[in-house]
Order: C-alpha cells, then structure tokens, then sequence
C-alpha cells in the first residue's frame, strides 16, 4: 500500500542549470499519477524509473507554461510507444480546447483516448476518485486561475481479527457483516460490538500540491491535517512584496500554511533562481515549521502506512 | 567571419536517456539561428554556451513534437527575460494558426514580437536573407509536409589589393570602381583587368539540413556543393522497407544524397534507438561517402573559411 511522491523537477519558470520545471509523481497503491508537467518530464520520468505508459491521470496546477510545456511530448512520447489506455487529464478549461487545437492542426495526434477534464479552480471539489483514493482540487491564489491538489486516501474497508473469528466461532454472514462494521450476535444472545472484532488496516494518509500560489488561510483549512504538504515558497523572507507582487509565496507564508493546516511535514520548492543557498531558504520556513524540508529533485517522499491499532 | 553549426539534439522521435530530440544552432558571422527545436533546446542551449536571447530566427523543418515542443518554452524563457528583439519563425503554415492559438487561450504571450512566416514546403525559394547570408527552403519527402533548410553566405564584396593601389596609385574613385568589379583605365590609357586589382575574400560558404526525409535526387541537386550536409539517416542500411514505410532514409541512403550532391562532409544522425553502435552506421554511410560522420550531441562543427587565392 505505497503512497509516495517523487520531484521529478520543482524549480521556478526561469530555468536553471541542472534543475527542471515543476512535475511530481505519484505512487498510491501502485497507481500511477503525475501533478504538474514542465519541460523535460518524460526524461525525468525515465531517470527517476518511473514508466510513462503507467500512467492513469494527469493533474495541471494552472496553464503557465513551465507547469505544462512537457505534456505534449509526453502524451506524444505515449503515442509513438503504443499506449491504449486512455489517459485522463485534469486542468483548467483552456488546455481542453488548446488539445483539440494541436489534434486539428498538427495531425498525428495520439492513438490512445485522452478524456479531458476541466477543473474549476475556484470550488473545492473532489474530480477524481478510485477503489482506495479522492483527488480534490485546492483553489490557488495566482495571476492566472489555479488549483492545488489534494490526493486522499479512502477509509479502507474494515478488517476482522482472525483470532476473533477463532474464539467466538464466527460463520462466513457474521464475518460479512462484522465487515460492514456491524455488531454481531452470538448464539447465545451474547452481543459482540464491533470495534472488539474489526479494525481500520491504516489511516487514511493525505499529500496535497499547492503551486503557484500566494499564501492563504483557506488552503491552510483545505489540506488541513495532511501527511506531506508541497508548497511553493519562491522567494525568501525578505522578498515579501516580490511575492505579493508577483503571485507568490515566501518561504515563511509557506510555512505558516502548514503550521495552521497542523500537516506533518512541509517540502517546499519552486525557488527563485536568485537565490543560491536553498539551506537557508530551508531554515526560514522552519523558524515557523520546524518540520520542513526542501522537495529535492530526483528525491522520493514516503509517507509511511499509518496504524491505529 | 563565423560558420559553424552546434548539434544541440540528434536523436529520432522515441526519446532515449541522455540523447535529445532534433535541434542544431547555427552562428554565421555571430548571427544566431536554430534549425528545429525538439524538447530541451533552451537547455541545450545554455549548456552549449548558446544564449537564446542572440537568436534572430528559428527554421522548424516539419510540426512533428520531436521537431517543434521545444519552442514554446524557449519563446516562454525569451519572454521571461524581457526580450525585446523581434523573433522570426518559420516553419509549415499551421504551427502559425498554433501560436495564435496558444496566445489566445493561454495569455501571458511573448512580450515581443514573434514574426510568423510560412514557408511553402513544396517549393525551393529563399525564406530569409540579410547582409551575408540566404536561407532557402528545400522540400523535403516526409509523412507530413516538411523542409529542409540552405544556410548560403551571399558572394562577399571585391577587396581591392593594397599592393596594386599603390603601385597604380588608384585614387578613391577607382578604387570604389574596382570594388564593384570593374576593370580601371589609368591616365596613361593602360587597361588594368579587375582581377588583377580586386579578389573575393572568401568563397560562399553552405551548410544544408535535411531531416526528416526519405532520400530524393531533387534534394541532392538544391544542396548540390554545400559544404557540409546534415541528413537524417534514422534506419541502417538492412532496414530500407522499414525507412521507407516511415518516410525516412538509411545510412547509405542519405550518403548517396551526399555523393550525388558533391558535398564537402556529410553528418548523419536522427538514429532510431535500436541502434546501439554508432559507428556502424557510420561505417554503412561511408562505403557510399568516405567523408561522413555522426552529429554528435555538444559538437561544433566549423566550415572554415575558404579562399581562392
């Protein structure tokens, strides 16, 4: 039951030597999924051991093009190897129509189904969903409309105590129904609740993406109580009106969204080119969170399976 | 007075790891020019000591993404920067109605003019020309409609001979005369021929880029003489079904272009990633025209000066 991400590139639009545009790759359950799409991220896929055709979903923060210009190589990429399964893609509404666009006009378009989803950045709403996840959209607040996203896992399904089943001679009804979260009867007329003979396997774990955005207590209560939080923090501390001026967030307001949403961990990302030392961008935001750490390309963020029992 | 190309990417559509998709730099007398823009070229650029913001024109041969997905984020980057230098492109027709397309569904377009030409791949005409070079087109025979480029410095001015100046002692008159290639009449009536007085400083100097394409005589006769020649050569020679089935060339195929055109050096690349030995392919071309030779990745291939006297 893995839940990990990898950062494939987090850096800012200005392209850096050795760094690569926003891409985050997601493994929940051993599904496949990819957050953002700048220039490059097939090849990160590649180097990162992550293969492209395993891909069930696409999700797009916001249309600027270092979040978005490796996608058409990537679906291309795709194409030319023969997928068949279609792939969804979730972004804002003017991806949909600039797809269809390069299909009429370029030709050659891809052999599988893309299903386009256009997301509204401005509600909070699930858009995604599986056996065991939600995908939720996160309303950002940038100079173009923008989403964060929020990959929640379900409530697993109940599992019953063998040694349970073993003591009080359950049959196959009563261990369905132990299941479903019942109590269960005995023979005798003994009543066994529930929570002596089920358990929740895992506690449902939560990573949520917000980038580019500036900073806001709304996020804050939206990816309230997740895992591992990514927030954008392009400039430091004292670039504040930079920030402010440019749709962005300090390493502290990212910081500060994670010690009001009480997440587990922060990795921040998205930095500026300016600046040289990312140690000292690091030690600002944990001046407010103390738990957080920089999304370091190529690197792999586990959260580990939780247990309540 | 500089020619030379930089291979940025050679590597056929299926992306393979540390190779890159389709784009060479050109510098003739320190102007800038880019001939195709696979994914990554800003990249390449700047790890070739290339800075995209010296560009005067992107040629892009045919809108197949291994060609073209690089030049959204290099006009993105340009931007970004604050260019303010008008960009020329061309390419077929519908990467234009592409842009504009972009442009209107994205925003935040380039805060300089990109100058949009279509070029006719069907025709062989002169695209674009400035002080010392012409760039012509070359049609190419490829799945989608596609163009090779001639990079072709113009006949350079008369030099007059300082030695035959004074010796004449030619006034500035006869000397402006001479530089226009005119034979000079001295006081005493004696005729002195131009070529004794004036020379070419140097020959025309050309480089041609054919890719993608299966091999054409009529090809071979517009880059006929070019100094060097860069053609595709995606498939070995034992592959010539699977070429032609594709509409590109093989090894010797694109060597027999070389040898018919009477080219100076030949560069294949383009290779399909099932071949795993270069120099086998190499190997194949020069059984047709000893002097080929891989485009190699990060190379300059410098066409020097040539004089005729």
């Amino acid at each position: 039951m893995t839940f990990k991400v990898t950062i494939l590139g987090s850096s800012a639009a200005l392209p850096i030597r050795g760094k690569h545009h926003s891409a985050h790759a997601l493994n929940v359950h051993e599904q496949f999924y990819l957050v953002d799409c700048g220039e490059g991220t097939q090849t990160r896929m590649m180097e990162c051991g992550i293969n492209p055709l395993k891909l069930n979903a696409v999700f797009i923060s916001h249309l600027h093009g270092d979040h978005l210009y490796g996608l058409f190589p990537l679906v291309s990429t795709m194409s030319l190897w023969g997928r068949k399964t279609p792939l969804d893609i979730f972004a804002p509404a003017p991806l949909g129509e600039l797809l269809s666009c390069m299909d009429n006009l370029l030709g050659d378009g891809p052999v599988f189904e893309v299903r386009f989803h256009a997301v509204d950045t401005r509600e909070h709403a699930m858009v995604y969903d599986n056996k065991v996840m939600e995908v939720w959209t996160v309303p950002l607040r940038h100079r173009v409309p923008a989403a964060g996203y929020l990959f929640r896992e379900k409530q697993p399904a109940l599992n019953v105590r063998k040694e349970k089943i073993d003591y009080y001679g359950l049959d196959i009804s009563q261990i369905v129904a132990a299941k479903r979260g019942e109590d269960i009867t005995l023979e005798d007329g003994r009543v066994v609740p529930n929570d002596q003979l089920a358990y929740v396997p895992y506690v449902p774990r939560a990573y949520a993406y917000c980038s580019d955005t500036m900073p806001s207590g709304k996020i804050a209560g939206l990816v309230a109580g997740a895992d591992l939080l990514y927030h954008e923090a392009t400039f430091a501390a004292a670039d504040k009106q930079l920030a402010k001026q440019t749709g962005h967030s300090t390493t502290v307001q990212a910081a500060d969204v994670a010690q009001k949403a009480g997440v587990g961990r922060l990795l921040i990302g998205h930095f500026s080119g300016r600046y040289k030392e990312m140690s000292t961008l690091v030690d600002e935001a944990r001046t407010v969170f103390p738990n957080s750490e920089e999304a370091v390309e190529g690197r792999c963020y586990e959260i580990p399976i939780k247990r309540n029992f």
